[in-house]
């Protein structure tokens, strides 16, 4: 049932067809989820502003360029992430406008008018091999509007790498973290920011890191009461979280 | 919004007090909800006949004893699980009716009348020590109307008991396999049996057993392609997917 | 000892040449299982009527080709997963009346008589990824006879999607539900309808879902008591119990 | 070294005592960390007005009680969670103005003076049992001046009890999310709302939750991008970063 | 079916009052399994002369009592494992011949006529605490008239201590090996003698010792190939295998 | 030290060039590790018989020729395992009487003079895959001078047809049955014969069995208590045992 | 054969009575062992001054009391670890002179003369409930005659509190690192230090520290080379090895 | 902020144009861990004289050359582990002074003087496959300028093996155990040394060594005191420590 279906069952209902109390019982039961499926779709665009991801991995060139293009065909900005250079390349090819950042394996489209970032975030990475997620994080925050510091390569064995970059730090409206290994970092920044820090294992590592779940584990017992977690290598959601807390303080004071 | 409310709308509509197009409005974002919730509900009942359960660890007599009285007003039969002794007194002081059967920790009300009942299932378990759990399934089963067979203590060192049984085993519509340590015995039947096998991995066994994991991994394993799983010693959800079966089959000759 | 060498027994017998004391102890320690093999898979292929499956990855073209083409010669449906292009390719240059299902990765060879479907079941995704397990369930049960609705990408994120077919699943006799990640759409699900709901876990998901044991643990400890469970991507297992319960509910009314 | 030791460092550079080159040596190698210590912290209380939280279990009432009333003396408010009733009997007996919340373990003591919360969160439960964890939540954002709206027992196995409270859910600030067994209403809720969902995998459960840690897992592999993730049972956690957003957020209209 | 009613069916051949046809028909269905059960229990005990075993954990003394005198009542040796001092006190107290060994937690009651031990082994401990799974072992060995030399507490920490017992060690048609913590000393053992090593992993051990997994998987990868592994804190399995390997070997020379 | 220095050492102290007391102290350092070395190798290499093993998965077919080669130059048997077409051709062309064995990835070289087999063992597989593994045993047993009786593809799925084949089993003085996915078939042959069963978990199945792990524990927690296990496609070290075992029999009677 | 029996073995053979020949077999056979037990474990004592330690947990007082009293009566300095209140009491009674450290739950006897104490380390905590484990170590090495700071709560959520004492921590020659949760203090501390750090988990945390894995786990991956890690808890392990490494580095300069 | 513009900073309030209190304010927020920066890294270069190690899998070999290149360039010692071919074909064109070594995967440039060697290391392996984990910790240590004695497969199967090397280990400062599989050598070592003994646990095995897990896990519960573990195949992390330890040593005598 849809709108113009609803309209002529109430016409129903003015006309004296049907009775208000049939028109009731085939209401109460009516596939109320066809309008709500559209409304709730729309309350929440609205609300967040923030376009679906496609996620790449797993999808060939074709798909990806398909879905992206369909996508793009509604005027919206596109993200897909996890994509690599021939997919890039098909997409590209089908949309000029598109860009590829192969640091971050992501393919944007922006179509919306550029405007004033709302809120800031900071980036960091605790090793140069977390920057891949990190710019998948960043990559995606700037493509919701969300202005980005990048701190990387700031690990915890030289611990005045970190404490040179505090004053950046806590000009952020949220931080992510990523890191491998033992994952540490977002403790130690979560002591010294006031504001949520998003914590981002990384697969980085070898020996007895387990593909990212030590990093995780580490990340969920931090001894800092600020610092929530995202899954391994998962870049986007981090970002996603972030740009939602940003926007929320960004027109603050 | 609840019927009489909307039985109004629909009067004002037919009145002429309020246009379709105004209704439709009010109808796209009515608490559907709240009808939704009681007729799911009611729909649900009416397919299954199946009564709620109470879960009683972790709940103090007193506590369980008061969920008991409550849905026992409503006139339904009531079954409580994992009830020990002292709540089980309790309950029974306050509900004379009520039985309890403490060889599967489970108290049962029955307040419908009396039928035929419904389907058949077989309960067996592979040793001595499966048995609690295998009591919660059957007292369950019987209190959903179905008929039990009984069949412990059959476990695969031994095979000549199962393979004396399985005449039994043939006429049951769904067949319930409890099982720890290695939890191989569903494999087996289920290479018996033409009907569906739901295994529950139970928490008997040392040493390697891990709480029933074991048993657990090994049924999820099965080469029998008519094995599904349940959770470890959940003696009731494979009841209450046993019976759905029986009854499903109880008509058909 | 075959039904022949029973006979010429049972003769001696009967002709006086063999005492039924003498009989009772070559009977009692007769080569049963010869006899029970066959009669037992008898048996059981009546009852149930689904035809053996073959499992082809790990198998070589060849091998899959020959093992297809010997149950082929038994005059019975046939039926191989996990199948890769080149192994259709042969399989079907071997049996010109197989069909090859990329979607679902199967072969099928259907020689019985078409017949009016017995029972219906519904198979949903969570994710389009979740597809490629979907289908070699619906196939499946698709060659046993048995009719399939499916419904695709109705994750939980966005549970509108969910709600605009619940009367389409409230039709099933059994509902096959397949997600990878959290694994959350079985629960939901189950709270739907009043048959057997068989969860499918995927190795869909990255970053914690561990190929998908995070979402079989999801599965496992559902707080939908209907929901009973299969191993990872095990489509064909979740439509093998699926198409018995259909069967068992088909003729009810 | 503190402000006061700075300062008389710097006069005697001033009065010419202390050359230059000697104050720089001293300041170079200063215990600078004691500045900091003071300086960072008390940035961060400026920042975030959250007061510390004193864990209580594992502690004696006597140790529980020293500490709270140290902290009292400062005249800042206190929390302390996993608090028994013991404990809380001599917290009280120290500290009549302090209240004890049983049905969340905590204990609050407000010194400071009350005024308009700053911001909105919703605090969620799948279950009766998740209860504890979500009030250690609630009282903790509560205590920290955040108004909070309290949604218990809408598991996802009956999801017309979460559609039921939609419109409640879009206009908190931020979500908190307390589920064990499968853990999967987070994903639910973050498809219902454009705000950042916090989870809280709780340690309720049997047979294969292994004491939330399926909870946890499913709520990393969660399909809503707007879910980040605290450890199994941490309620005050998920409360700090909830009113850190609610807070960011609580300004913006 | 029995014996009886095999004889009934047969003569009822013999008289012509069944054809052969039908009577095959019968037998290919037959229970034949009444007969097997009793053929095959028959069959195995004879071969292996062990008396069965109790395990008395998780039983009360009054079931452990049951089960003991019931067996001894048909004259076998019997054995219980991990009882404890009351439930030895019940059993000794209903069977005065019994013996209470607390060092191994067994109670053992000999009633076959005592004869020269068939075969001899060797049973090491890493520790001291490893002792209590050690003497199971043991005394479970004796009792299936095995002779058993007892070496304990020489871990390879200080490998001189096995290097002392080593011409003992050769003598042993079998060895069992108890150890936990990182359960090295079946490797340095099976690298010493010519039999085959049984090893145990103990639950010894704390830190990363995981109730025996960590000696349980030490034990599963041992460099010496003529190590088998029992499950954790299996001493009586140990001993059952142990006891048939020296059986075999006892009459060799 | 050896021999010849010994006996110079000793000569000495006859000859009065070097008292019992100088002799005392250089004895009680002397490298007895040499003597030792050879005397232990010696020793086993008697005892036993066994040849040693080259694992050559992971060597190139260079390595594993040379060790090979160098190997056979001794005059003993020489086996390797896990070794790929090209290496056996290398080898082959190397030792032109050695035998590539491709279902069990075996070479081997007999040099010893053929002899009647010294006892008989059993292997026994759960499915066709499980072959790989079942050979690699075989092959290793039968260089080993014992023979062999294979049963494969007799998984429990289809009990009977393990029945068919007791008597067979139960002439082998030990049992070797190699299982992947649930691993429940050594539970159901110990049940059968009464003599050991050595458990190969195989890395056999998908979805939930974890590389044989599944397998693993299943065969760990076996209800028959003649079972031991070897670690997961281990065929060479399960036939190292059970030779042992069989060689001990073998001269019984 | 000690060196009496060796004694007269080469007199045999001085006098004749025995020829070098023979007196070689019998030496190349000889129970080397107990010769080098005596003075392999001379040698170790003499090289590391390092007393024994008795694992008081699961030993009954009279049982720790007995080993405390009989090495006690060798003169040598005495050290128990896991020791309660009441086995302290116990020892304490029989030997006045020993003490009870209930901070680290360990009894100490010190016989040997107090000297200028050999080297000195450092022993850190990340939080407060991480010092009774910190305590067996430092009092562990300072009966072991070591000097040793102690640095406790100083996690690395405020950073400026491990900043303030790096001094302290440079000048000793190894630091003990004891952290519970997410185990980052080793990392950070490794990052300022030129000398070995070793890493104690402990099993402090809940919600998703795994009983210490959690940190062991993380300091396992530690960033910084200069990082060993000992089992969960291991104070005692930790302090034997920086013990060693202290004196190495004591007589330096 | 450098000692420059402190200078001038100091400068101006001795010339009276800053005054103390505006200096307070400028040091109390200045930038120290620039300072802190220089500082602490000098330090610990003059502490430790230990290069950094570019770990070169998982970079480019254009990535590995240009780091080795640039780290060449400021005259330190260079050394980069898990180096292919490629890599150091690549790296030994730029700089024709490095050396690739293949059975480590390392590649060194020995720039400073060569020196009289500090401390002496001994690194022992299990099996041959443990070769190239040990050469990565020998390269290393060696590169550092320690003496290094390789001792190379002595597995526990074959203890006379160790006990052959024994002097030779007793003369090491410390020992580097390298072992895949059950990882026991560790735990004999430190039975027979006075020195701190490394283990590293590497990925060498099958079947249930979890890729080193199983090692990893035996070594973290070795029963000898002074045995520390890194994590899995980290040959230079073990390096790094014993090096240390053993300059730290190297002065002693």
């Amino acid at each position: 049932m849809n709108k113009t279906s609803l309209l002529e069952l109430l016409a129903a209902v003015q006309s004296g067809t049907l009775t208000p109390a049939a028109a009731t019982e085939r209401l109460a039961s009516l596939p109320f989820e066809d309008l709500g499926h559209a409304r709730i779709d729309h309350h929440r665009t609205l609300r967040t502003g923030l376009p679906e991801v496609i996620y790449a991995q797993g999808k060939s060139p074709e798909q990806t360029t398909e879905i992206f293009t369909r996508m793009a065909a509604t005027g919206t900005d596109v993200l897909a992430t996890r994509a690599d250079a021939p997919t890039a390349q098909m997409v590209l090819a089908a949309l000029p406008a598109a860009i590829y950042h192969p640091q971050g394996r992501a393919i944007t489209l922006r179509q919306s008018t550029p405007s004033e970032p709302q809120g800031h975030i900071a980036v960091l990475t605790a090793g140069t091999s977390d920057q891949l997620i990190a710019e998948e994080a960043a990559i995606t925050a700037e493509l919701f509007n969300t202005k980005v510091t990048r701190l990387y390569d700031i690990g915890v064995a030289g611990i005045h790498r970190l404490l040179a970059v505090r004053e950046q730090l806590t000009q952020a409206n949220a931080v992510i973290v990523c890191a491998g290994m033992e994952g540490a970092l977002p403790s130690v920044v979560g002591g010294l920011v006031g504001v949520p820090v998003i914590a981002v294992p990384t697969s980085v590592g070898y020996g007895a890191s387990f593909d990212g779940a030590a990093a995780l584990l580490g990340m969920l017992n931090s001894c800092s009461p600020n610092v929530t977690v995202v899954k391994i290598d998962n870049g986007v959601g981090a970002a996603y979280t972030a740009v939602l807390i940003a926007r929320a303080a960004a027109t603050r004071s």
